[in-house]
């Protein structure tokens, strides 16, 4: 960027530091562990969904309310679809949520060591922020949280520490937090954590964010969506209705309610994901790295005898791509998504051959 | 919205006055000519591009730079990829671009008859706008925008007049307006209007955005693009990347490559528009209508003998749906969509009954 190119763009623009997600590298027999996408595909029943005569029906508009979406959401955490949003993925739910509740004149809070994504949706929107550190340990105490604010959002499971926190401590958050949204992120949720959905008739104030991204192999259809009470999801959609109609497209919609009504692939993929991740964790461990506790499909790992950057480029050289943040606190640990089985062998293998080097 | 409900919003959500879409009504039988669709089903390449291996690489996220649609559109208009913006429908590219460049100290200069979204979108993003009155005969003089700004954001054609300017006026607007954004909103410009992407090598400052929800019949599938000088993309960009990293799904990039590649089919699509369009203009024209002349996939038209209203009315019950503003200096006309001509014959054959009651 010039000076010359700048001088046309809204000043807000030049302050933004835009989020970098993980690389999507075009390169034949890569293992692909560096963004938590599914090992597997999707439920057959997204294939059967997009048929030919809805391929031609795309000369019309999607629905701009997403009906057959949310109801399908709705009925699946048994919720009124008044309680639905949905999204083009959750970081788009995510934008507008920040947008719709958290320009405040108190700061929002949320953990130092988070989804990198929150701090880029303050600067977009001005909003003012705190960071609440995790502890040493790399623990969340929601207790922490209890100060004035302007709203609070966290993961459950954490990204990327992967470390779950018990629906006790949201419930115990909230009951001291009335008066400002608490958004519960939970992308990865799926994997063995306890979902807030549990919560939302119970709090007013209380929003949870999933994706079909991870748990339901949707990544590449981007479908978010949010759960709390009529009144939040009614803030959501004005939002979302002045920015644009129709987020999610006819195909995304289909692709969505085709994953909701197929329990059975849904609790197969999952079950596929914590055996892998069980697998990985201990063999990890016998390699001499320290891994956090994950509820989720990645595991965070601190490699003790080699430092996390020459780990991640060795597995590079093997094309097993993970994920590396060089930043403060994390420096040492590598994120690793969890992959098939034999995605998770042959990482351990490469990790075996790098650390006896 | 109650006070009880909106306490916890941001105070700038209750300012919003959202964007109301045309219905989608799930209706048998009709025909519906209210939201400027294509009467054509997209390319049969489309339907090729979208195959079972496709759906199933679901679980991968899509490349966040759209490439591969970036790169087909900037051969289909001999630019280059850096010149090429995509997003979520032309809705969510405008909504970007008033975001980048129109948060200025002068007001941003549109006409006061025009798309009803950037109204919106200058409330979601606190933007001082200044409306231009169109002439008493509906016509648009660039003339009248040279004012001190902070951006010009216009249709051409312009919605929902149909009405198109010459190239010859939007380079003389260019001419002397050099140090703010001038944004051409091109959604119908491939039913007869000349496009100013023909400019964008000659002024930095030009931003011409597109739709393939029209001419492409890709309504259903969300795509739309901006061409301009690197810099303005680059503006573009780090707000897109601050908002949503992946906003065109997997499907929805292979769909619209594939509509790139199809050029005979889409000459086909937009020759058959604008005969139909001749046929309807000629049929209203002798029923005592006032048509303004159109070089869109619409027509905007004055029954002059009874209020546009009641014709508005009297239309939906024989199962005909076209659109209806009722607001100032436009309430006497209908937006009327150009369906196939079977369409367009039972639109007319509709209309002569009605204006005989």
């Amino acid at each position: 960027m010039t000076l010359d190119r700048s001088k046309l763009w809204s000043p807000a623009v030049s302050r933004l530091e835009p989020y970098v997600p993980g690389e999507q590298p075009q390169v034949a027999n890569l293992i692909k562990l560096n963004t938590n996408e599914s090992a597997f595909p999707p439920s057959p029943k997204v294939a059967q969904a997009i048929t030919a005569a809805e391929i031609n029906k795309l000369r019309l508009y999607p629905d701009p309310n997403s009906q057959l979406l949310r109801a399908a959401i709705a009925h699946y955490y048994k919720v009124d679809a008044s309680q639905v949003f949905v999204g083009n993925g959750s970081d788009e739910v995510l934008a507008h949520a920040f947008f719709a509740f958290f320009q405040q004149a108190l700061p929002l809070l949320y953990p130092d060591i988070s989804y990198s994504f929150y701090p880029v949706y303050c600067d977009l929107y001005d909003i003012k922020a705190e960071q609440i550190p995790l502890r040493e340990d790399f623990s969340l105490h929601l207790s922490d949280y209890q100060r004035p604010n302007g709203g609070i959002i966290f993961p459950n499971p954490n990204a990327p520490t992967a470390m779950g926190l018990p629906l006790s401590d949201i419930r115990e958050l909230l009951n001291h937090n009335r008066d400002s949204v608490v958004l519960v992120d939970e992308a990865y949720v799926d994997f063995g954590g306890e979902s807030a959905i549990a919560l939302v008739n119970e709090f007013d104030n209380l929003l949870v964010v999933h994706t079909t991204s991870k748990s339901r192999a949707l990544a590449g259809m981007r479908i978010g969506y949010a759960v709390g009470s009529a009144g939040l999801i009614d803030a959501l959609t004005r939002v979302k209705n002045s920015f644009n109609s129709y987020p999610i497209d006819r195909l995304a919609e289909l692709a969505g309610a085709a994953s909701f009504a197929d329990e059975d692939y849904f609790q197969w993929g999952r079950q596929q994901v914590m055996q892998a991740r069980d697998y990985t964790v201990r063999e990890l461990e016998q390699l001499g790295f320290t891994v956090l506790p994950s509820q989720a499909n990645f595991v965070f790992a601190r490699p003790n005898s080699k430092p996390a950057k020459t780990v991640f480029e060795a597995l590079r050289e093997k094309n097993i791509l993970v994920r590396y943040f060089n930043k403060p606190k994390i420096s040492e640990f590598l994120r690793i998504s969890i992959g098939s089985q034999d995605n998770m062998t042959a990482l351990v293998e490469a990790i075996q051959e790098i650390m006896q080097q």
